[in-house]
Order: C-alpha cells, then sequence, then structure tokens
C-alpha cells in the first residue's frame, strides 16, 4: 500500500490533477484470460460525468477512456492495465487568486500545510475528478467478479437514500429506479423532493448534503481477512477515504447502538438453498459476520457532507494566515455532492470484492 | 499489510486466542532511543482487563504483559517489540458442545465457513482478548509521540457517549470523569442511569450497545497520506475491524447529511497563536480536512452493537446448518461490549497518529 | 512489507535477541487445515542449532520450540501461527567490553550508527540465532507445499559445495550425503577436505568462507511476479539479506556473463511427459525464465564470507571511533557460518516458493 | 507491494507494453518541493535509448518523456508523478509467427504457461523497453537525493567491467570515459576490445554477456533496514529481477567465500573527518556492514547473460511443445543486453538509495 494505491491483490493507483493534461489509473493484479474492452469502462464513467444534468456540476467532460496496456486482442494479460482520460476541459484561467486563499471546507488549508505547495486549479489532487480512476477500477473489477464462477452473480448497486432533509424509503428501492432519475434515488418517490431542494439550495447559493446506501448481492460467504483487514473495515477505510464522506455504517449501523442483544442479533433457520447466506432472517450485521462476509446482502450507508464551495459569504483565512471574507467560491461545482458519489462508492465497492476474493483464493476455500 | 499486521510504518502483528498459552504483540518500526517499559504498557492493559468490574465480563485474567525482545537497558533498540501475555485463566471444560453451534451476532459461523476449522475455547482468535495487543501497541505508540518535539503534547482521551438508551452530554465531556466511573463516560450526570441500564439488561438476560467518542488533542496539521491512505480513512478501517463495531463517523458525521453548506464549513479567522489548527472557529470536520489533519481536535465516535452472547432464547442453526434453539449462550461476557472497546479505541488512534507522523516525516514537511 | 516481515501472502515475522529471554515467529498467510505440529518444525531447528558438532559453534542451545497459536486439534486455523524458542543459554557477562568496540565485519558499527544503541549480547539482533525463525517458517512451508496437490511433490535441498578452498564436485551432489556429514557436503570426496580446512583454519584461529547451492525440484512453471516480484529477485533479495551472504548467482550466474547466446540458451526439445518444465535439455537458467519457474530444477547459488569473528590481531575502533586493537573476538563462534548457512538457505527457499505459491492461485492459472 | 511496482516510500509503477500505444511509470511518496521538470528525466532516457549507437538495438525510439502529474510551476506537489513515453517506432507486421513459438531464453515460455495469453509483439511486457520506466524513475530519485542536505552528495556512477571474454581493469576505472565510448566501459583501455568482440559476434549472428558494475559513493552510513530489508537484499532483489541478470555480488562478492576472515575483515582506523565510512581501510564489504551502508562506496557487480536472441540455428518447441528449429530469431536485438543495462542498473541503484534514505527519516536518525 502506498498513499495513492488501493488493494493488496487487485490494486490501482490514480494519478492526476483536475486541469493536468490527463488523468489515469493503472490496475496491477488483475488476472489474465478476462474480456475487456473500453466498452466495459465508459458506461460507468458516464454515469460519474460531470454536466449529466443540472444537478451535478456543469462542467463538460468527455471522460473519454483510453487503454494503454494490459489487454491484448480483447482480453486481458495479467499485466498492468493502464487507463487514461484526457483532460478536455480545463478552465483555469484565475486560479491565481485561489492559489492564496483557503476555502473553508476544502483541502486548501490542509494540502498547503503540508505540502507546501498546491496545484490550485480544480482543487488539482484533491478533486473530484480523481474519481474516475476509481469507478474506471470498479468497472474491470465487475468484469473480473464476472469471469468466476464464485462470484459471477455478485451484483452491486447504490441509491441516494437521503438528500437535504428528504429521505428515501428504503423499503422501496427499486434498483431499476436509480438510473430514471437525476439523483440516483432508487426510491421514485422520492426524487421530486430531492430535486426541489437541489433547485432550491442552488437558488440560495447553498449546497446539500446526503445519504447513499450500497448493496453488495450475491457476496458469496467467507470473503474478509481478520483481524486487520476485515471486509467491513476495508469498506469503511475506503468508503470514508472518498472526499466528503463523514460516516459509513454497515447494516443496522448507529442504530444498533439503541438496540439490545435480543433485538440486534439476526435469527438464524436452516437455510433450504444449503447457502448460509439464506440462514439469517434478518440482516442487520449487514452482511458482515466478525469482517466475513456471511452470504447476504452487504449493506452500507455513507454520510456525505454538503458541497463546500458555496455562494454566500464565509469568514475564512489566506496563506498568510491572515482574515479574508469569500463572497462566493467561484468554479463550477457540484450543489451537492453525494449525487455524483453514488457511482462512485458502487464501484469502490466492486473493487473490494474483486480484492478479497483474489484473497480468498490464497485461503483453503475450495469453493474458490 | 497482511491480515493480522495493522499499520505502514509503524505495525504492530497480534496473534493469540482467547485460550491458547498466551496471546501477543509484535511491534515493528518504532524508533530507538525510546523510553520503555512493561510498566509503561501495563496501566493501558488493566483499564481495558475483563473482571476489572461488575459491569464488564467477570472473567478475572492478570494480563501480565512482558517485553521479549527491543527494549535494552530501558530504551527501545529499533527492533522488533515482542509483547507476550499469558492466558492464565482458561475455562474451556464444555467447549464441544460450543464448537457444532453457530451463536447469533458471532463469528461462529462465518469463521467456520472461511476456514473449515475453528478454535471454539472462548471465541478463539475472534475473541475480545485479541485487543490486549491493540491497547499494548498503543501504550508504545504514546511513549513514540512523547519523545518527538512535534508529537509531544498530543493527548488521546476516549468516553462511552450513549448505552443503551442513555446519552451522555457531549458539552459536559471531563477528562477526569471516564476514570471515576465503570463505564468510562465522560459526562458524570449520565454514569448512573447508564449504571442502571447495565443492571437492567444483565437482569433480563440481554445485552446494550452504544457509542463510544474518542478525541486526539494537540495532533499537529498535516498527518493522512491521500488520496488512499488519508487520516480519516485509515481511523474509519480500523476502528470499524474492532470487532462489535457497526458505524464511524467523523465530526459532524451522519449530521452533516442533513447540514447545508453554509452550516457545515467551518469557518476560520486568523490565529494568534499563529497555528492553523487554531484557525478554525468551529469543528464540524473533527479536525480533518481532505483526509489531513488540520491541527483542531480530532473526533470520531463509534457505534458499537449490543454484545452477541445473551441469555434468551434464540433461533440458530449449527455446523450442519440444521436448525437449533440456544438457551443462553454459556461463558463469561459483557453485557455491553461497548464499555470494554473505550481503551481499545483510546489506544488504536494511538498507533494511527503514530505511524502518521513517522510517515510526514519522510514528506518535506520540516516541523516533524 | 515492514523491515522484520519476509513474504506477501505467506508472511513471516521475527523477532528477538541473541541473550534476550526468547526469539520467535509470526508465521501469517498460512491456509487453514494443514496439519502441523512442533514435531514438524523441531528437526529443521535442530539441524541449524550451534553446538551439533565441532564445526559449528560450541554454544549449545535447546533450541526447543513451541506453537503458541494458530494450530487446534492438530491443523492450522488460518490464523497467525505463533513461534516462540527460549533463550537458554545465554552467556553475557561480559558484554560491556563488547559494547564500546566496533568488531571488524560485524554489525556492531552500523547498527550502533543507524540506531544509536545496540545490545551488544551475542550480536543482540544481528546474531545467526535470528535464523532460527526462518528456519522455522521453511518448516512449515514445507507443511503447507505438500498440502496442495499442485507442490506435493516439491522437493528443496541445499549443500556447501565450497569451504575454503576446497570446491565439491556439482557432478557427485547426492541428497543423502548431505546429513552424513558435518558440514553438509553433498559430495562425500570432498568432505575430509573440508574438514581438513575447517581444523586448520581454528587452529590459526582464523576463520572460512564458502558457498551454498540450494536446489529446488518439482517447482511448478509458473511461479514468479514481474516485474518487480520475479522468482529470481526474491530468491536474491532474500538471500542477499542473510547475515554474512555476499553473492548470489541462478544457474550459470556469473559464467553466464562469459558465455555467448549460443552456449547459454537452453534448447528445448517435446516433453514426452507433456510438462514445460521437461523440455529444456540443458539448466543454464536455473529453472527461471523471465523471473517465472520453467518447471526445471531450481539452482542457486551463494557466497558466503568468512566468519567475522576471528582469534588474530585487528586493527579497528571503538565507538568514539578512537583506534584500538583486538586480540582475538571473544565469545562462540562458527569458524565457517556457511555451514549453518545451509539448513537457513534451504528454509527460506521453502517460503519463497510457498508465497509464490499462493500468489500464482491468485493468478488465473488452473493447475493452482 | 505489488507485481509491479518498486519500493517500499519511494515507489514506482511501471505499465505498459513493447508495440503498445505508449509505456509510463507512476512515482509515488516523492517529497513536495523537489524542482523537476522534464529535461531532469530525459538526458537519462537518451542514454538508455535504443538506436544510440552501432552496438546496441537499431530500433530508434525518441523516447521522449512526459510529465503529465504531480509537478506544478516545476516543483513536485507530494503527488503521483505519471510520466509517459509515447511508443512510436513499432513495427510489428510478423508476430503473428512469434506468438506461436518459444524463443530459448525468453520470456515466451514462461509468459504462456504462467497467463495463458501472451502479446508477442516485441516482448510485450518483458521488453527491455519496459526498464525506460526504471531509468525514469532513477532520474527523479537523483533529483530527491541532491535536494536534502544528508544525500545531496551522493553520486551513482556505473559501468561495464567485463563484455564477453574482455575484463576491464578496475583500478583504471574512470567516471568520464564511460560516456565516451559506446559500451560504458570505465576503462578506456578495454574499449577496443569489447568493440571488436561486438562485432566479431554479431558477425557470427551470437550475442555476448557481461559485467555491470554500479558505484554508490557519499551514500550516508545508517541505510538499510534490518532484517527483512536491508540495503544489500534489497540491492540483489531489485538487480536480479532486471532482464538477463543472473549473478548479483556486493563487495568482495564470490571471492569472499574463498578468504579467511583476517583477510576478508575490512581493518578500520580513526576517520580524520570523524565520518564512520572514512574508518575502513579496505572495502571488502562493499559498503554495507549487516545490511546497513556503512558510509564507504557501495559497490555491485550484476553476470549478465548473453541477448537470447541470435540468428544462429536452435531447437526449441512451439505452444504446442512441439519441436521446431529457429533458424535466426527475427527482430531487432542488441547483440549484447548488458551494455544497455548500465544505465538501468544505475537508476535502479539511484531508486534504492532514495528510498531508505526516507525510510531512515521515520527511525531517530537526527542526521536524516
Amino acid at each position: 500500500m502506498s498513499s495513492n494505491t488501493a488493494g493488496r491483490l487487485f490494486t490501482f493507483t490514480t494519478w492526476g490533477e483536475s486541469h493536468g493534461p490527463a488523468i489515469g489509473c493503472v490496475i496491477d493484479g488483475c488476472p489474465s484470460r478476462i474480456p475487456l474492452a473500453e466498452s466495459d469502462i465508459q458506461p460507468w464513467l458516464d454515469r460519474r460525468r460531470p454536466g449529466r444534468n443540472a444537478q451535478v456540476s456543469p462542467r463538460r467532460e468527455e471522460d473519454r477512456v483510453s487503454i494503454l496496456s494490459g489487454v491484448f486482442e480483447g482480453v486481458t494479460t495479467g499485466h498492468p492495465i493502464s487507463l487514461i482520460i484526457e483532460n478536455t476541459n480545463q478552465r483555469s484561467t484565475d486560479y491565481q487568486k485561489l492559489a492564496s486563499i483557503f476555502r473553508p471546507g476544502h483541502a486548501d488549508a490542509t494540502y498547503r500545510h503540508k505540502y507546501g505547495v498546491r496545484d490550485p486549479r480544480g482543487g488539482g489532487r484533491s478533486s473530484a475528478r480523481e474519481t474516475a480512476g476509481r469507478v474506471a477500477a470498479g468497472a474491470v473489477a465487475m468484469r473480473l467478479l464476472g469471469h468466476f464462477e464464485a462470484t459471477r452473480s455478485v451484483e452491486i448497486t447504490a441509491g441516494l437514500v437521503a438528500l437535504g432533509g428528504v429521505q428515501a424509503d428504503a423499503s422501496r428501492w427499486d434498483d431499476r429506479t436509480i438510473d430514471q432519475n437525476p439523483v440516483f434515488c432508487p426510491d421514485a418517490g422520492a426524487v421530486d423532493a430531492m430535486l426541489a431542494a437541489v433547485e432550491e439550495a442552488k437558488a440560495a447559493g447553498d449546497s446539500l448534503g446526503g445519504v447513499v446506501e450500497v448493496r453488495a448481492r450475491g457476496v458469496p460467504a467467507g470473503l474478509g481477512e481478520p483481524v486487520y483487514d476485515r471486509l467491513d473495515g476495508r469498506i469503511a477505510g475506503m468508503f470514508m477515504g472518498l472526499n466528503a464522506v463523514k460516516g459509513v455504517e454497515i447494516g443496522a449501523g448507529f442504530a444498533a447502538a439503541g438496540l439490545r442483544g435480543s433485538e440486534n442479533n439476526d435469527p438464524m433457520r436452516r437455510p433450504e438453498s444449503g447457502k448460509l447466506g439464506d440462514a439469517f432472517q434478518t440482516n442487520r450485521a449487514g452482511g458482515i459476520l466478525a469482517g466475513i462476509s456471511n452470504g447476504d446482502e452487504v449493506v452500507v450507508r455513507c454520510a456525505i457532507k454538503p458541497t463546500p464551495s458555496i455562494g454566500v459569504r464565509q469568514k475564512s483565512i489566506d496563506v498568510n494566515l491572515d482574515d479574508i471574507d469569500l463572497d462566493g467560491v467561484g468554479g463550477r461545482h457540484d450543489p451537492a455532492v453525494c449525487i455524483r458519489a453514488v457511482p462512485v462508492l458502487q464501484a469502490m465497492m466492486a473493487t473490494i470484492v474483486a480484492d478479497f476474493f483474489l484473497l480468498a483464493r490464497t485461503r483453503n476455500q475450495p469453493e474458490f
């Protein structure tokens, strides 16, 4: 593990700044002979892309991915898969002003403090643009999972279940709904209120937070490496490491703190299928017991803070630590970064499952 | 990183099962010439120990730590510090019964499924006993932090802020209170209600969940390694990987999802001290911006599920996946594992800060 | 990887100093359900043990290994295997004198310079005693290899092929001979001359270097992870990292530098067995092509310097960098450390093959 | 560490195949604020480039490096430095024939066996072209070393000291000579004979092996991380992992095996400079004691096999393991790959020293 590489066996390294010539991702550890083409990755990037609709950042990027290595005649070769996306729409004329100020809630102050230098154009390395690499890695991970018998039926989905004050009804989750609305909400009944909340916040020059839920079905029991590389630990570590995420919970999550053991334990009954995952009568565990998948659905929720870039006046300081007042942080921003976090977290989950699947193959687990 | 090793530079590896001859911890990467003795570690273990009082597991362990290597004439040598704690009070006569059943909410089913074999005595490797190693590593980490100028004033504290339905009042947090009550609660006003809740749950053969808050003060700005080894990501990954933790939040956490940018951003004003950490007028960020410490207090909360071992009847299955009814899970257990999680999470935070401090020394950060 | 941990999936961490209370080894990543007992490990340690005969260090250690974790009812559990060996025969009364001087060819000067402090008793951490952990890990690795179909027929052997000026005849290598003489020489015809050389050097208060050859047969084709974790690279890195090793060569080794391509390439012919490894008509490659095992015998030779501890007078300096003359370095030492390096290198090869076998299982290699 | 990433703190990941659209290198862990431009890297690549002269492969590549990230306004930002080199001169029309045969001494058989698929164009991933990334990383490492006080005077040089049967005279080593002849020989007196040997081998359709020596001066004492990440171990692991290297020795190397302790130990005398490195009166240790640099010159030699691609007829097999006769392996090849290995090994040494320097900063070594 190094600072810009995620994973142990299925690893990916991202590089690039928002307004440099390109960004990219190098995937290492992907087994050979897995069919892979740019057309497997592009749709994932298209979902994440800014400029997709009125609810997200108006910056329009083609985000056209090219595979530069690791694929030959349509299949992976077992060697690093280098993916590149050119930055075609950098607009960074006025970054000099941004270079000397610290925007509240942003990376500006800490990046400057840590590195002593900072590429201020569009957030530089701290830009959400970096997440394109995560999404691309997730697309490759899905191909990997689809290739092996034990993971062929893994399905990973994600949706926005809260936005501003609007809550989706979890019981009305419908995967098909997610891509039929611009906020990736799985509950059709909540979409209009969410859209209205975004419009209202935009009009006020303000921004909204939200909650993203990720669900992974068909994850085989037995993934996770206790005690320091547990499935729940890895998910939490990766997800909390995404920009703007301030909380992660699995299964009953924070609600479990208020339950009794008799309420929180998931009762088990003999599974007709013979599969452990079908034994659980409830899923307050969120599909993970003692850091190992139990075969039930893995359910994770992330709290995402409101976009720190807002139009209203804010108190801040500059690089000399002197007071400044910010009247609207310039640039093009999402009013609610939680929306675009949906496909990113979904993709990251895929990379995690793929990595633990490979790790499980090094164990004496005959089904893998 | 391997499954039983945490950290990148200041690493620790734990080994041992609940009822084996001993458990232990090997710390690697600790710089040399740091004063260290068993008496620096023992008090930390004593706080975590079962049998300390009526609120925690009645199993009584001496938990006497011995340093087997890495220290010479009172100082660290730069070589692995091997710590061992003998298991003196194993009572495992009736484990054969436990060996064939899966207790709800426990590691039984997933460990058996993954490994095909399981040491059922006292939870084996999944026992909370493993956390003694984490606590010992935390004690060493505190010595390390105390040795260097830049981290000398780091103070890490932790307390139980919710237990069952009882909430502590965060505004009444007092570090001194924490060790003056058996539930590690920082709010003296909540202690009686918490104790009553424990008694009530015990009487009912049931258990309680809770919330632990960890606070790290004096953490210098500039710790954390974006984008895949961020301070927030590492904390969440480590903390969620502790038994029974089901949620982690930093700063405003899940509440941030319901705020607007104008409410959630922390305003900054010129710090008289000249220190970045003093610029923030609020701390909804929880001391971390973009994965890097900002010099303000690092604040983390963990949701901990109720102890899965309960006395009331539960539906479960055995290793053949056949139905069984469990009438009270035997053994000696904490009615609320969240209590003993307090010193463990506190110690784990120390190891994380120490590791990121060493990582920061490899950067071009002159203050370290 | 940390400084005291070797391997990626099958990892082992050693700890302990020569004259501390014990030394040990923690093996992580070993799959579960592999039969393992102390009696599998002890014979390996016995071969390495000092005091075994007149040719090696007269220090007598029982080197009795205990398994403290990771094994339950005779099989591995998939959790860390902690091995401990107590130091029963430390004789360190006069180490104060050693503490202030730098013995030529020893770790004294660099350890002191790097760490600022040093346990001088018996070499401390730099003692050959540390290698007991490597040998124990090798014994476990052999059990692992024996457990899986693909690696069941791996045989690893090692012998001393040069000692002082005496060369063994490689064409007369006989595995059975190795344990029938005190210098682990595979050529019965060279044993007497080697023994005489040792006696002569001892009498002169001097020491001898030598060459150890390690042969691994039955290594399946396909092990190794180009381009930075190649099989040859890992072997060289591990072997050169053993005390006193100053050179490593594989197959034709340094001789290859003087050959032409037409002489050095190994011709191939259709293997009747259908196995790639049987296609090679010669083995100048030493069983490795482009960093991957080719199925032929893996052959490695290590040059080992003479024991630096000698009785003759030497010029040296002390911790203040002032001149001193050393009249015989005290303590009990091997006149030729290369002898005891034989079982150590053999064991290390086993750990490497086991680790790469597990890595190969994460690839799409159906035979594993 | 993953298969295509080298290093622990100063890491680099290479990607790309010989005849794909591009090759590249992502450097992570480089501290910020180090001046860096493409013009710092390009000269290193130019030295390694094929087509430089008659002695190396006639393939002509521009090998023009572009920095895509991690540098802003002329200094490193602390984020990944992505380097890309386009492949402008791929000539791969006839690779279909190569795809089905295994060339002796090449990666063909083992890559095919391991991965089941192989990009045969120009050697694909196993091509020497991959080493451009190593050279680029070395150039960045030199900038890093030049930036810090403790490493400012590190000088790394390398030369070809044997080619075919021709030996350079080590006592006549002159750094300036190295770039004044096409075979990077440091001994002007050996150049003509080496050139004649190359011509003769080319005329015979054959190839030559050789020995490269790398010397690192000014390496501060105290670098290296015993016992599993020693400086000598890392050098040997990295160097042996370079294509065609079959042996590595440090200092006296294989010759040490034939010496006595009294001959091999380096005597020490009080250094007037007060520097440990100046205390050694001889350097049979090659600048490394017990895995840690001792401040003296680090001296390493690598045996490099003759280029396996030759024009003379060879016995081989195809992918079906059937016999074939190869009458001259097509393509453009170096008659002696050891020549181009010179700048590659030199650059790799730079990355190793840089990485261990950063590691040493995490120790309590005040000079760093």
